[in-house]
Formats: C-alpha cells, structure tokens, sequence
C-alpha cells in the first residue's frame, strides 16, 4: 500500500459554474483505489482461522479479533461489488470469497439465522438477535453470486431473504423488551434495507418481484415516517403512522434520514418519477441544513425533533458514515436535479469530511470524531466500521459523476 | 425553593493541615437541603397519575413523561432516607410515601419482577429485563419501611430480595443474548449491589444473614474483579476469574471502582480491618490517577484496561454521578484513613464539580458534560439521572466529615 497523498482542497472558486464534478470523480476513484481498498486488503483478512479482522488500530493492525456478522457481510459485499463494477480483479474476488467461506462455515444458527458475532476461530459469540446481520449475509453472498455464480451463493442469498421476510415483523423474536401493545413502535431501517436488498438480490428475484417492494417503502419513508410539517424523517412512528412523543418517537437521525433519500432519488430514476426526484432532494437538503453542526461543522450524529435532550450521549458526534453518505446523497442530487444547492453543500461536505477523517498519514479514514471535529476513537475498523461505507461512497461518488 | 446561590471556590491554602473538613460539612449539607431536594418535591412529582417524572430540563419541566423504575425506586429510597438520617420531615415521607403506592400498583409483572419503565399512567413500557430494577425497589421499600414500617413494605421489599437472590446467576433469562459457553463472563455490578442492598435491609433481614454476603463478595471485588498487575478493576471476568481479552473484559469504569471502593471501606470499617480499608482506600487513589483527563480535568467515563479503543463512544464524558461517587470515597479515605492524599484529590474533584456541574441559576445539577466540561445534555434528571447519587453523595459526605 502506498502512503497517503496529504489532501489539499481545491482553490474556492463560484460553485455553480465552476463545480468541476471530473476532479471530484478522479480524486475519489484514486482513494478507493489506492488508500481504501488496499487498507483492507493487506490488514483484514484473518489467514489462519478465515473471515475478517475488522477491529483495526490507525496503522492497520488488530486490536480485537471478535468477528461481527454486519461487517464480514458488508465486507463480502464490498469486494465482490467492486469486482462487479470497478475492474474484475482477482485480488478482490479472492478477498470475498475468504470472507463468504469463512461465513458459509461458521455464521447461522440451526434455524439458519445469523448471528451476531463470533470469536476469531469461528464460535458464536452472540445470538441471532439482529436480523440486520442477515440483511447483510444476504447482500454479501447475492454480490458474490454475480461475481462468481455458485449454486451455493443463491441458495444462501435466497434463504436469508425469505428468513428475513419471515421475521421482518417481530424480528427481535423472544429478546425483544418492549411490552406488548403500550406503545407500539416501528423503525424506519427496516424497509429501507428490504428494498436496497432487494436491488442487490433482483438477478435472483428478478424484476416484478422487487417492483412489488418499491410501493410499500416509497409510502413508508415519503408519507409516514416523513414529518411534513418539520420537513424531517424520525426514525420511530406508531404501527399506525401516528407520531408517538417519546424518546424513540422524537428520535432524528440525520444521516440516515441522507442515506435514504439517496436511495430514494435512486429509485425515483428507475421509475422515471421526477416529482419524487425533486422531493427527494428537497427533503435531503432540508436534513443536512437541519443535522448541519452551525457552531464546529460537520452533521450532528442525533437530534430530537421537537429539540428535547436526546438519551444517546454520543449525539453531537461527527461520524464517517453520516458523511460519506451525505456525499452520496449531494452528488445523485447534483447530477440528477442540477440543483446548485447540491453542489455548494457537496464542497462544504467534502471539503470537512476530507479534512477531519481521512488519515494522511496511514491510510484509511477516521470514524468518530468529537463534536470538535478531533479524532474522539483513533481506529480505522472496530464493532460497527468496516470496510463498506467508505469504500462504497467512494464508488457511488465517482460513478455517479461520470455519469455511469 | 429558592435560587442557587453561586458557588465560590475557597482560598488556596495548604491542603493537609488546613483542610477543613467543617466547612465542606456546611456547603454539602447547605446544598443538599436548599437546592437538590427542594427542586424533586418542587418538579417531580406526579400529582395526577402518582409516581415521579424524572425527565426534566434544566429549569425543572418535564420533558418526557416516562416513568423507569430504577429512579422510581432511588427516589423512594432519598426521601426515605433523608427522613430516617437528616431530619423526620413530613414533606420527605410523603414524597416517598407518593412514589412507592404508583411503583406499588403498578411496577411488577405476574412473577412479581420489576418492570424496566412504564408509561405516565403506569402501563408497562419495558419488561422486567433487567434486575437492577428490583435492586432498587427493594432499596426503596426497605428504606421506606424504615420511615414508615409497614408490612406491606417490609413484604414488598423481602419478596423482591428473595427474587433477586433465585435469579441472580442468570438474571437476563430469556433476554440474555450471550450465545452459552463460549465466552462466560460475570459483570461486577450485581455483587456489589446484593451487598450494599443487604446492608440497606440489615433490620429485615437480620445481621447474620447481611454478614454471610460479606466475605464472597470481598473476595469477587479485592481478588477476582481487582487486576493487581494494573492496580484496576475491570468490569467484566471470565466465571473461573481470568480476564478476558475481549472489549467488554478489557473495560474499566473509574466512577464504578471508586464506587466500590467506598463500600469496601464502610465494611472494613464495620469489620475494623485497619488493612482492608488501606487497599481499598489504596485502590480508589489509583483508579481516580488513572481515570483523571490529564489534559481538561475531570473523571473519564470509560477506559480500556489495555489502551486499546473501547466501544463506548461516550468513553470521554464527564458524568455527575462518577464525580459525586469519588467525593464520598475521598471524604471517607480521608476520615478514616488520615491519607493527607485524600483530602488533596477532595479539594481537586470538589473544585471541578463544583464548578462544572452545579447549575447556579436553575438550581440542581447537570449530569453530562464533554470532554471539556461544558454541557452536553442540558438536562437537571432524564432516563438515569434522577433523585439519587447528588444527595446521597452530598449526604455521605457531611455526615462523614460530621463524623456521624
């Protein structure tokens, strides 16, 4: 791996004229290219017990060795997709295929669920409780199924999917705590990731199939969990759609409020819907403007709509995902809309997730930083980072400036 | 109640032969009367449905209405408390009095478990997932019992001890995510609990039952949970007493070692072991060296016994509760050591605490700060900040340095 070039942002000039979207797409296919992936390469693979490490310090060497299903899923997913998309590598195919193995052989319980975590060697650690574990299985083994088609892939792809469908409405099973019937509470994750999923698996579902999702999570996202008249989406409504005045209830998220409306704008160009394109891209800026940090910088980590004190502690941290998903979500708007609205606020982005994340010294990116904008945890992987929202921001970054 | 007069640090002087113990005797007692209790008889009670809001901003109002029983149950126990020790005032009794007839009628499921919170009304929010829920109901009704003898209380407060004791080896029960065996671990918590609950129920239960619990849980606490190579506590151990090289067996919370360590010293003092007091007085030193910010001041809130990242993002936060914790601990080190160390970490903590978490024009103190020391939450109680460590450590602090 080469060291990082220093980052330089570019001289200010006027945004809408100058907003010069071929530099951006080239200095972001070269850090995914060079800085991101081969981070990874070289530091996560576990070449004696199989998996991934993904507790890794600044330097790239293992902190922990625990082995969380979200993240061999995700990483699974990541080089097998750039496999897909960027350039046929066989680095990157040998690299999901250690990580599918390695889940094939070790991650599902007896009723084929996946678990939490497991230890290095492979042992459960921590229960099915989370279906997002299988969401991510089922991403990883579909993007390694186009990569390199395998009976055994779709069958794994396709069996996680219709667990998930199975449990998707009491997911949480018997370790779920709410008391039944009080306050009745669904979250907004779970039918973004369906519908994100079932784009990933539509070589295996095919096409009516998935367009048969695409109605249910344009009116859940765009009418229920959306709150018109705070112009915002919570991230908790009643089963009814009613908004429910409790900490879960008031909950905002604001990056993953962006995260979805760049699905959403992704969706609204597949069904030709410019309406929803433009109200898609409203409804992100109005998120950004809204989680946008005005004293430090940077997007806020969580707010509370009707602006009581949050319960999370670590509300006014600045995390990557919640910026690299913003740049996503800026550059669909920008070449999607042309609204210039999306190229000022793509440079404000870049220019302080670039600044304050990336690592010009060892390769790879931050995670957590303090409401300052100072490195809060010095790690480049651990329980909930890993190699995907970097590197697939990078991708969707550069790709959707090229115009591909 | 009336406005908070603001807090004026004393002259520097020489600590040890100056350090005046009446004089913190007077502002702690002073504060504890005048702010802290008079704003929970002002704020938080229910006056319509019983029970206590907890959640309230800074100036007192409520901000959410939900009812978590942990702090139903501390707030029982203060008022009881300070009607037992302080003074039999008929405002305090009747504040506890108030929330344990709502925790009475509504806080337990059909096996007679605490539930975790209930909604204003007192429909359950939250099954009876987690036990500390009954450690402090049994607190509460002990020490109500104490106040007001009754034998429902008494019933109350002995059927949830026995409870604890049946569960307390597998309290999660069906909630317990750990997948068995691979990695068992035995948190620190629940011991130190049992023992100090015990001490609170020594007029139920009986000396020679109270002093059965002593010697396991000096053992678990100075010998399995201490780490001599570190001078710390860890949270976490394996069920045979190895550490664990894990994120959760690699934690340290200072506020919960120094915690300890002031019950550790309250029993060598009733067992008048001059040696135990002097490691636990000992152990507190090192574990408030070690959990100091050398670089803003403060407590932090959680380390890695390793230096490794630790998973808690809120790991550099200044909470209340750990700087009330290390003031009881220092006053009492002080007294009944004589450690002229003690009383120079007192000024040091009680300067900083003072100065950052009192809240001069609201009354009440903050609970969260940043790392430096500014408000994070401006929150006065929420869901687990509520009517307990500020004036029980404001209490233990005057009555130590009183010499009661």
């Amino acid at each position: 791996m080469q060291p990082s070039v220093p980052y330089q942002p570019q001289e200010s000039t006027p945004v809408q004229q100058d907003f010069n979207t071929n530099y951006y797409a080239g200095l972001y296919k070269e850090e995914l290219l060079d800085n991101i992936l081969p981070f990874w390469v070289q530091h996560s693979k576990d070449e004696k017990n199989g998996g991934y490490y993904t507790c890794l310090n600044r330097d790239g060497s293992v902190f922990d060795t625990d082995k969380f299903m979200w993240l061999q899923g995700r990483e699974v997913w990541c080089f097998s997709h750039m496999f897909n998309k960027v350039a046929p590598r066989q680095e990157w195919l040998d690299m999901a295929l250690h990580g599918a193995a390695f889940m094939e052989k070790y991650g599902r319980d007896k009723n084929g669920d996946w678990y939490f975590s497991l230890n290095e060697q492979g042992q459960p650690l921590v229960q099915a409780y989370n279906i997002f574990s299988d969401c991510f299985a089922a991403m990883g083994f579909a993007a390694l199924d186009k990569a390199a088609p395998s009976d055994r892939f779709k069958e794994i792809a396709l069996t996680t999917f219709e667990n998930i469908l199975r449990r998707q409405h009491n997911w949480k099973g018997t370790y779920n705590k709410a008391y039944p019937g009080t306050r009745s509470l669904k979250g907004f994750s779970l039918p973004m990731i369906l519908c994100n999923l079932s784009l990933e698996m539509e070589h295996l579902l095919g096409a009516a199939r998935v367009e048969a999702f695409i109605p249910t999570v344009l009116h859940e996202v765009m009418e229920v969990f959306y709150q018109p008249d705070k112009k915002l989406i919570v991230e908790n409504v009643y089963h009814n759609g009613d908004f429910s005045d409790s900490f879960d209830g008031r909950l905002v998220n604001p990056g993953h409020g962006i995260e979805a409306m760049w699905f959403i704008m992704d969706l609204a160009k597949r069904l030709k819907a410019p309406a929803l394109l433009r109200k898609a891209c409203d409804i992100m800026l109005d998120t950004l403007e809204y989680g946008w940090d005005k004293q430090y910088g940077g997007i806020l980590y969580f707010k509370d709509i009707l602006g009581k004190p949050p319960q999370q502690l670590e509300w006014d941290q600045k995390l990557w995902w919640v910026h690299v998903e913003a740049l996503i979500a800026l550059a669909k708007g920008f070449i999607y809309t042309g609204d210039p609205r999306c190229a000022a606020w793509f440079k404000k982005v870049h220019d302080y997730t670039w600044q304050h994340f990336r690592d010009n010294q060892h390769g790879e990116w931050f995670g957590y930083l303090n409401r300052q904008g100072e490195v809060l945890l010095p790690l480049k992987g651990g329980k909930w980072k890993g190699c995907f929202h970097v590197p697939r921001a990078l991708y969707q970054v550069y790709s959707t400036f090229e115009g591909q």
